[in-house]
């Protein structure tokens, strides 16, 4: 009877752990002139204090979210994204068996920007394109992780937006600013922990039209699979961004154009496009 | 009278000034479990404090070169590099109309390694190449620079090793992992500031054999426009490099194999060749 009573508590404990592991919102932002981290709760940011990768505890200073300037979710050393990663982003459906290798891509830090910042079109590129997309947070250092055991170095997933240059993307012997260009990485606006992402529902809108909508269990190589592919070649940092590759058809944004991409669980995404001034 | 000796002694200061500030090598290296810059002066490092590329100043500690552990020169937030940038390197030495535009890519940041750390080949490759190269350090935030202030952008240069992976190269879609697996970025062993770094002899030997061997005179687009070319499309931090391209032809390295990139003014970065374990 003892034994059955412990056992009882034990599943609670158990389960109350779960439930606090499972679904947490964090936000990264502005916080006078340094950045802060914050567990998001409704329209409330919990300050908190520690690294977001390791030991962290709330601070009893809250924000209203809307008071405040949200920032890219982190800042990492590597930015990867996967090219081709949903059938129906290929032509007709067809997937070129190159595919059949994750095929990544490397963006820079400086060309990401949070939630509610501009796109900026630069001079010299005339088709400039949005494509929503799932984003993944390293957790952990990762270097050489089998499949099987990379969801432990994923700390969790936000929205991105990988803004592509068609003309240079076609054009360049590598897409270092098809893809790269200041202000073509929108992410944010949180990072979950403790979701269910391997099927949650991906909509990418342009000035509320949906253009984009997609399942991510159609993700052609997973996220347990990326992680893993992406740590077998370059040693993989907490904080790092992997874009896990865009579905369907993407089309021309112009300035004006309000970008939404947004995930079930997650949040909405959105940014505003404008010329280079 | 006292007017001109007035100015012989200014003459005399902004000579001396010009010389101080003419070739310095810098040195970044392993201090207890943190990292320290250093002027490097024959075979002693003199440490430094504050920023390389802000205000700094020696504190009067001394370490023998030979005893430190030297480390990659810079902790950039990205690293690009130039593709086809010489003649040389070109099929025939016919250059595509293509590079009459800089061609850039991304490196990530975790393939540096220093000057004495190994090259290791990994496992799926069966042709990786060096590639000796001039590496550009960036010393002040640069946006849109145009090409005649773009000098005043750059901190110094170092010597690098853009080692690549032929056949993924070939086959991928990008070169994320040809380009950018770990080890794949050695560069050092110093950076130095106050160089003509436009007409200087860069040679690449393998096992003490001369492989690729040209003046950076004979760079294609020289710093100068690769930097402003680059600031036009993303925001270059203090710290990040840019490889400048490779010379005439180069070849598989292999296990045992000790790399040298000597470029004249900056020294000999040698890195050894090894298997993945």
């Amino acid at each position: 009877m003892k034994t059955c009573w412990l056992s009882v508590i034990l599943v609670v404990l158990t389960s109350a752990h779960a439930a606090e592991q499972k679904v947490t919102k964090f936000a990264r932002f502005q916080l006078d002139k340094t950045s802060a981290y914050g567990v998001v709760e409704g329209e409330v940011i919990h300050e908190i204090s520690g690294t977001l990768f390791g030991e962290w505890k709330r601070t009893g200073k809250t924000h209203p979210l809307a008071s405040v300037k949200l920032l890219p979710p982190t800042r990492p050393s590597k930015v990867l994204a996967m090219a081709g990663n949903y059938r129906s982003h290929h032509p007709g459906q067809v997937v070129n068996p190159k595919f059949e290798v994750p095929q990544l891509f490397l963006k820079p830090p400086s060309c990401l920007i949070a939630h509610g910042a501009p796109i900026v079109l630069p001079k010299g590129t005339t088709n400039v394109h949005h494509e929503g997309e799932l984003v993944v947070v390293i957790g952990k250092r990762a270097r050489n992780v089998p499949k099987e055991k990379s969801p432990g170095y994923v700390f969790g997933v936000t929205c991105g937006n990988d803004i592509s240059a068609r003309d240079w993307q076609k054009g360049d012997v590598q897409w270092w600013r098809a893809k790269g260009s200041d202000t073509f990485g929108p992410c944010g606006p949180f990072v979950v922990s403790g979701l269910n992402y391997g099927d949650i529902d991906l909509q990418m809108r342009v000035n509320g039209e949906v253009r984009q909508h997609q399942r991510t269990s159609d993700l052609i190589h997973n996220v347990a699979a990326i992680v893993s592919f992406a740590s077998q070649h370059m040693t993989l940092e907490p904080g790092d961004l992997i874009y896990t590759g865009t579905p369907g058809e993407t089309a021309q944004i112009k300035p004006g154009d309000i970008c939404e991409v947004e995930i079930e669980g997650i949040g909405v995404l959105r940014n505003k496009v404008t010329a280079a001034p």
